[in-house]
């Protein structure tokens, strides 16, 4: 979270739409019951350079499959169901993918490999296609006029309790430039993305358009240095879905001087695109299944980078800490034991523990009446724990939810 | 679980005191809230031979502190605290685990330094040794005449619901030998014991007796290879306890002929004391908290060792995995995902998945009706999954609890 970049963002409406020339539009065709938006589509005439990201899990669902290989293609149109993440489908669930961008194309009148494809929801079920197919024409009928980045929230979401959209406006030499994202994630969220490239553990498929005019290998280092920074250190479930993506597009209406080196300009775009996954992120989390708080978890002071991820990480994924917060109880016994088990290299009688900046645990010692002072404001929905190891000059953060009845009511009660 | 040996076993009752020369009672002593009993005393006349494991987490509690040094004294008692962890108590926790001991001791006028102590409950507050000292002198005086399994069992309870006691009587030439346990476990139940060894992730304390006689090195590596195949195969929360410890006592009241090599006897008693640590281990889970079915999750025909270990433990840890069979749901493809990220070499083609032996998948594809069979056998409270990889002759097992409402209630308003 370097911020060498004295970087002047302005918030900007719209999501991925409120860049130059993005359009993205909704509706609902029939996979999910109950008449709920269902198929969503965005759309760029101008092709764009693309930078993309997908889940490590082995298995990769069809759709994943499919843009891994276009990754090198320049893309207009992204078309995504909701319902059913066409994973393990077989050879029916790669040729329903490919129909699907087929028929994109052939609408929208695109060259031959410039859509992509998107699927979240059941796993192993096949895709109605005579649905998708209506739910299809309709859209691109639509997107050629209309702008609805509401009904393209909707449109992606599965268990999200709400739309999920960013974006920012900033300067690259005289021009405005906007960088948008739209996003849904909610439940098998732990990102662990390669950089087709790889992506989270997680149903969570992020959107980022820019009208930023950046080279391709410009783009997808940005991407890379944002991810880690951000999709890759959130967790809601400590699940990796097999339908993980994160699409970065950018059709360079924006005109200004072509990025295609790391220079001063460069660094504004990194920077900004940063935020930008940075604030997705933390909406992921903070609309994770039964997320009633965002847990911010920082450890520094650490003797190595690892040792720091390793306690980091311990803490987030543990189910009692989890728990307690949903309890609002700063137990601060449950942090330190999850700490002994991460495998960190640390000095309990050097280590400082704090909830919310409050100093709970000290020289080997709570501090009672600091424990007091914490639980009064363990209602906040997000709460910061920071242990300061005293050792060396590491650090690392993560952001997690807390784990709550409703988790385990969706969870028990959806087909994913 | 090799079964070379023929064994014939006959259950006993009594747990922990039912072989011969081992007594143990239980008292309440104002720990615990309400008059619930929270203090617990075993004994034996004849001093034992033990072999103990304790918990890797890198916090150990003053009590875990204590048993290691001792751990090669000759045993004639163990004092346990339910309510209070006594970990993370600083220099007067030290001092109170000590003084514990020693009052034991004295009591009971054993030699110095034969007696060890466990404490489970609130992790960071400092123990009341008035009340501790009172229930001891009580349980001392108790322990002379009475024998008390079921004030023991609750005794040393948390948040279980009832007393786990096993106990099994087989021959060793001609002479009947018994192997009892008593055991607590519920919640942070993740052993990983090594031995002295250490021991599971979990607040489990489990006390075993036998009234064989074995030298030490022969005990300690029975119980070294029974722990590997029972107390460090399950979880049920994945959080590994600062407190958790096996002890295993040997009074030698049997008078069986000296077991001081790996010889057929050796193999007997070793094989009659993994299987009473599979049905405490299996009795852990079943009372995990709030749990409502084992899990016995079983990788067969990998590649390697790691490969079937990384694959059942992924599957095993899975929140979405095991909020799927808490809703009675046989979700294989969040099964399948888990797999996916686990890191296990394995190949989608060649997998076979039953539930409960009902293949659902197979040639990269579900199998509809019998998914629909197992969805009526979900109701059990024991559910099987068995992933065939197809590829090699290695595998390997794991026991895991669902994860309901009830883990999530008792946790939020726990203080560990």
């Amino acid at each position: 979270m370097s911020k060498e970049i004295e970087l002047e963002l302005t918030r900007a409406d719209g999501g991925i739409t409120a860049a130059i020339g993005f359009h993205a539009t909704g509706s609902s065709c029939g996979i999910k019951k109950g008449g709920y938006k269902d198929i969503a589509l965005l759309f760029s005439k101008k092709p764009c350079e693309i930078a993309t990201a997908f889940t490590s899990n082995k298995v990769k669902a069809a759709p994943v499959i499919l843009d891994i290989e276009r990754c090198n293609n320049k893309i207009s149109s992204i078309v995504i169901n909701s319902g059913n993440a066409n994973c393990l489908t077989g050879e029916t669930g790669d040729k329903d993918a490919r129909t699907m961008v087929a028929r994109v194309e052939e609408n929208l009148k695109l060259k031959n490999d410039s859509a992509m494809v998107a699927s979240t929801g059941v796993i192993g079920q096949n895709l109605n296609m005579e649905r998708i197919i209506y739910g299809i024409d309709k859209l691109t009928r639509l997107i050629q006029g209309d702008n609805n980045i509401r009904d393209f929230s909707y449109g992606i979401m599965t268990t999200d309790t709400r739309p999920k959209n960013v974006a920012y406006s900033f300067k690259i030499g005289t021009k405005t430039v906007t960088i948008g994202a739209s996003a849904k994630g909610a439940g098998m969220i732990k990102p662990d993305l390669e950089m087709t490239l790889a992506m989270p553990h997680a149903t969570m498929l992020v959107f980022i358009t820019t009208d930023a005019k950046i080279a391709k290998p410009q783009l997808a280092s940005a991407l890379k240095n944002a991810i880690k920074l951000s999709f890759n250190r959130i967790s809601v479930d400590n699940d990796t879905s097999t339908n993980d993506s994160v699409f970065l597009m950018a059709n360079g209406l924006a005109k200004n001087i072509e990025i295609n080196e790391e220079n001063e300009n460069y660094k504004i775009f990194a920077q900004a695109l940063l935020i930008v996954c940075q604030d997705v992120a933390k909406l992921l989390v903070k609309d994770g299944e039964g997320s009633s708080k965002l847990l911010h978890i920082i450890v520094k002071n650490a003797l190595t980078a690892t040792d720091a991820e390793k306690a980091t990480r311990a803490i987030a994924d543990s189910y009692l800490v989890k728990t307690a917060m949903f309890g609002s109880n700063p137990n601060w016994g449950r942090i330190v034991a999850a700490l002994g088990y991460s495998g960190a290299k640390f000095d309990i009688k050097k280590l400082k523990l704090y909830i919310n900046e409050i100093l709970v645990f000290e020289n080997n010692e709570v501090n009672r009446p600091n424990v007091s002072t914490a639980t009064s404001e363990m209602i906040s929905n997000e709460i910061t724990i920071t242990l300061d190891f005293g050792l060396g000059n590491k650090s690392y953060f993560f952001w997690t939810s807390d784990l709550s009845y409703d988790y385990v009511k969706i969870n028990a009660q959806y087909i994913t």
